[in-house]
C-alpha cells in the first residue's frame, strides 16, 4: 500500500540505495529518467545529481525536511538538527553520556570537537587527520572506511542534569526539562536512565551509526563517558521495495498516526521551540523524550488476534483503525457498531493516546533486541520510543499519562528505561554544537 | 578495488537489491542488460527472470553454491543447507536452544514442524495459516509481513550434549563433535555456550532474521527454550556499492584469506564431511565452531596504526599483507626486509593463522555491539567467531592452539562465549531437518 502525502510517518521518503548507486557511476540525469520511467521504480531527480531525492509518492519534499543529498548524506549544518524530521533511517545508535569534568570551558571544547567530528562523520569522511603517523594511534577507527554516508545523522541533546550545580547553568533550563514524573507500571533500571549529553546516531547502515558513537565517544575521553547505549532497527528498505511503514516487533505498523512532518506549521505548532516559549538558547531546537520500553513477547504471542486488535485499536494487517480499510483512513473514535459500542474500543492505545487529537507529538522510534533476559530467560526485545515535541510536559507528560493509567498495551509491555534532552537548534557553519547556549 | 576471482571470502555475490527490485518492477531481461551497460552497475542475469543472481566480477558462480532467486529467496531444499557457502548476508541472528524433552519422538516432531516453518521463513511467506481465526493467536508474530525474503537462510545444527544420555544417540556422536578444550586466555562465560540445537539465521534485514528466531522460538514451546542468543551485523550493500570486504570492528577487512567457496573440491576438503570421515546421517554435512570474542575497544584505539597493522599483519587501509599493495595479493610469509626482518610479523594474526597454509577453514563471522559492558563502563563489541569445517578437531582446534598461545590480537580481544554444533546435510523435499539421524 502506498503512503498517503498526509499524516505519514517518517519513513525513508525514498530507497535511496538505487539511485545512489547510479548517481555513482555517473548516469546522466536523461539515462536516469528513462530508468525511473522504465522500470517504474519511482525515484525523480530534483536539481540534478546533487538535488534532493524526493519522496516515492513524486510530491517534492516541502521544506522544512534537509533533503538528502546525491552521495546518501544529509546537510549536519542547517537551522533546525537533522535527525529529528529527517524520515527514519533504517538503523539507530543512541548513546546517553554523562559528563566527568565540572569546567564549563571543557565542555565547550568538547562540543566544538563533536561538530568538526559530525561534519565529518556525517558526509563519510574520515574523522581527523588523514594522513596520521603509523606511530601514532589512527584519528578514525576505520570500520566505516569506504562506507557510504548512508544518511547519517547525529543529533544532540543535553540532559536535566546538565544543569544542576556543576556548571552554573541552573538558571537556563527549559522548565519542561525535567527528570519525568514516575508514571503508573514504571519498572524503571538506572543502567537505562538519564544522561548529561546525548547523541542520537541513525543511518541506514549500524556500522556507520556504531562508527560514529564510537569516535565521538573516544573524542570525549577525559571528559566524558557512556552512561548507556541501545542500537535499533526497522527493516530495511531492501526488505521493503515498497517503502510502507514500518512495523514493530508487536507485528503493528508504527508511526501511522504521525503529523506531517513536511508541514511546517505544523511542525512549528508540535515539534520546535519559537521564540517565547522558553529560554532563547532553544529557539529552534525541540525535546526529546526516550524510553526503552520491554514487550512481554511471549504473553503478546499467546493472545489472540482480536485481542491485539482490540489494544492497538487498528488492524493488524492493514494497520486501518478498526472498521476501516486504510491505513491512513481516520482514526474515527465516534464509529461504532450496531448496538453502540465503538469499534475503537476506548482503552486502545490509539484511542488513548489520540484523545481529542489536541496534543501531539513526533514520534519516531526503532526496535531493539538485545538477547536474553537474564531473569526470565525470554527474549530482550522492545522498543526504543523516541519523540520529539515542543514541551515535555505539556506533550509527552500528558498523553503517558493517560496511557500509563489505561492502555491496554500495558498488559504486554513495560518502560523500564526513561531519559529527556533538549536537543540544541541547528548548528550553522563556523558554529559549534551548542553554541546558543555556551557560545 | 574489486575483489578477484580467486581466494576470496564469502560476501555478498552481487548486490541484489537493485535487481531485486528491478525485477519486481516487471522490466524485461534485455531492459535489464541494456541497464547493465548504461549504468554500470555490473548485474549480470543468468538464465532469465528466476536465473541466479550473479558476482559482480562478471563471472558465474559455480556449483554449488545455492543461487539467489529472482525475489532474494535462497532455496531451502538443497543437497547442502544454506547459509554456509552462502556469501554472507548483512545481519544474523544467532540462537542455541536447550530441549526439555527426554523424548526423542518431541525432538523429531519440533524438527518436522521447524522444517515446515523454515521453508516457509525463507521464501518470506507467513509462518503456519494465512486465514487464522480472529479468536486464537495468529500463527505467525507478523513483524515480516510485507518483507521480501531478503536472502533469508536458516542453518540448523545439534551440540554434543545432544548426544549425552537422554536421547540415546550416545553411538551417534561425530568423534570432533566435543565441547572445545579450554584454550590459553578463555574467560568464558556459561551465558554464551553450548546449546542442545543451533539455529543460524542470516538475512539482508535484521527484522526478517529476528522474526525467523522469534517463530521458531515459539514453536518449539514445550520441547526446546532459548539458551542464548546474539545478533550480528556487517555493513549494508547499500553503504558499501562496490561489494568490497566487509571491515570488522577493529577497523581491519575481515575474510579475505577465505577458500573460494565457488571451488567445489575445495569445499569438499575443507568444509563438507565425506563418506568415511564420520558417522553416514553427517555426509554433507559440516561442523560449525562458534566463538563470542569481545574486543578490548579501548585499549585497541590507543595503538598506533603500525602496531596495529602488525597484528593482523596486513595493511588497515587496503586490506594487504605488510609490504603488498592489493587485498588479495599472495600472503607470503617469507618476504623480508633489507636486514632479513620478515614483514609480517610470525606472531601476528594471519602469519600464525595461515600456518603453512594446510590447515583451513571457512570463516562466516558477524560484527557485534551489546551497550556497555556492565563492569567496565566500555563498549560490549566485537566478533562473533562462525566458522565450518570437516573436523572441529584437526581444522579449528589446530589453529586456535596456535592462535592462541602467541597471536599479538590476544592482547586486543577476550573469547567469551564458545559452542560447536554438527549442521546436517541439506533437506531434500519431503524430508526434514536432521532426518538422517531421526528419520
Ligand atoms: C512501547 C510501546 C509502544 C508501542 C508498541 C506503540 C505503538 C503504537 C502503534 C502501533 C500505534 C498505532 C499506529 C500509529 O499511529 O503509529 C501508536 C500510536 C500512537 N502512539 Fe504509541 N506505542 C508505544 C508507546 C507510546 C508512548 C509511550 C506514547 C507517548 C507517550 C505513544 C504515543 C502514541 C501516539 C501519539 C500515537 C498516535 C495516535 C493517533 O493516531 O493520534 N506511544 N503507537
Ligand atoms: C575475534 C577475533 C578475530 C578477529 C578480529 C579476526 C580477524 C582476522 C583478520 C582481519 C584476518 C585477515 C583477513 C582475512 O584473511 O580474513 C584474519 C585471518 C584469518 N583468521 Fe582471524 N580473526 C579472529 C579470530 C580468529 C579465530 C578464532 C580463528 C580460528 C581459530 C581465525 C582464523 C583465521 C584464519 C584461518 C585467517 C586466514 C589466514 C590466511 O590468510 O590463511 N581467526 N582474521
Amino acid at each position: 500500500m502506498n503512503k498517503h502525502d498526509k499524516d505519514k510517518q517518517p519513513t525513508p521518503t525514498t530507497n535511496s540505495e538505487p539511485s545512489q548507486k547510479l548517481l555513482d557511476t555517473k548516469v546522466s540525469r536523461r539515462d536516469m529518467l528513462r530508468l525511473t520511467g522504465a522500470t517504474g521504480l519511482g525515484l525523480l531527480l530534483g536539481g540534478g545529481a546533487m538535488g534532493s531525492l524526493l519522496s516515492r509518492g513524486g510530491t517534492a519534499a516541502k521544506a522544512p525536511v534537509a533533503p538528502v543529498q546525491a552521495d546518501s548524506s544529509i546537510p549536519f549544518y542547517a537551522n533546525h538538527q537533522a535527525g529529528i524530521l529527517t524520515p527514519a533511517q533504517n538503523f539507530l545508535y543512541f548513546a546517553a553520556f554523562d559528563l566527568t569534568t565540572t569546567k564549563l570551558s571543557d565542555v565547550k571544547k568538547l562540543l566544538q570537537e563533536w561538530t568538526t567530528a559530525a561534519a565529518a562523520l556525517t558526509t563519510g569522511r574520515l574523522v581527523g587527520n588523514t594522513n596520521d603517523s603509523p606511530n601514532l594511534p589512527p584519528s578514525d577507527t576505520g570500520e566505516a572506511d569506504g562506507l557510504t554516508p548512508s544518511r547519517c545523522t547525529l543529533t544532540f541533546g543535553v540532559g536535566p542534569s546538565f544543569f544542576d550545580e556543576r556548571f552554573g547553568l541552573a538558571g537556563q533550563r527549559p522548565s519542561s526539562l525535567a527528570d519525568l514524573p514516575p508514571f503508573v507500571g514504571d519498572n524503571l533500571d538506572p543502567a537505562w536512565c538519564g544522561g548529561d549529553l546525548c547523541v542520537q546516531a541513525c543511518a541506514d547502515d549500524l556500522q556507520v551509526a556504531f562508527h560514529a558513537i564510537r569516535n565521538l565517544a573516544r573524542i570525549a575521553r577525559g571528559t566524558a563517558v557512556l552512561r548507556w547505549t541501545q542500537e535499533g532497527f526497522q527493516r530495511t528498505g531492501e526488505a521493503d521495495p515498497k517503502n510502507g511503514t514500518p512495523r514493530n516487533l508487536l507485528g503493528f505498523k508504527d508511526g501511522t498516526g504521525n503529523p506531517d512532518v513536511t508541514d511546517e506549521a505544523e511542525m512549528n505548532k508540535i515539534v520546535w521551540q519559537g521564540s517565547g516559549d522558553g529560554p532563547a538558547w532553544m529557539n529552534g531546537g525541540t525535546y526529546m523524550a526516550v524510553r526503552r520500553v520491554r514487550f512481554r513477547i511471549e504473553v503478546w504471542d499467546r493472545s489472540s488476534l482480536s485481542d491485539q486488535e482490540a489494544t492497538f485499536g487498528r488492524h493488524r494487517q492493514s494497520g486501518a483503525p478498526i472498521g476501516a480499510r486504510d491505513e491512513f483512513d481516520k482514526l474515527d473514535l465516534k464509529a461504532a457498531d450496531a448496538s453502540g459500542k465503538p469499534l475503537i474500543p476506548a482503552d486502545s492505545h490509539s484511542a488513548l493516546a489520540h484523545g481529542d487529537g489536541t496534543v501531539k507529538m513526533l514520534r519516531r522510534s526503532y526496535s531493539y533486541s538485545g538477547g536474553l533476559n537474564a531473569k526470565t530467560g525470554q527474549l530482550d526485545a522492545g522498543l526504543l520510543f523516541i519523540s520529539f515535541q515542543r514541551d515535555l510536559v505539556k506533550q509527552f507528560v500528558t498523553i503517558q499519562q493517560r496511557l500509563s493509567r489505561n492502555d491496554r498495551l500495558n498488559e504486554y509491555m513495560v518502560h523500564v528505561g526513561s531519559a529527556v534532552f533538549a536537543c540544541f537548534p541547528g548548528v550553522r557553519e563556523g558554529g559549534f554544537i551548542g553554541d546558543t547556549l555556551l557560545g
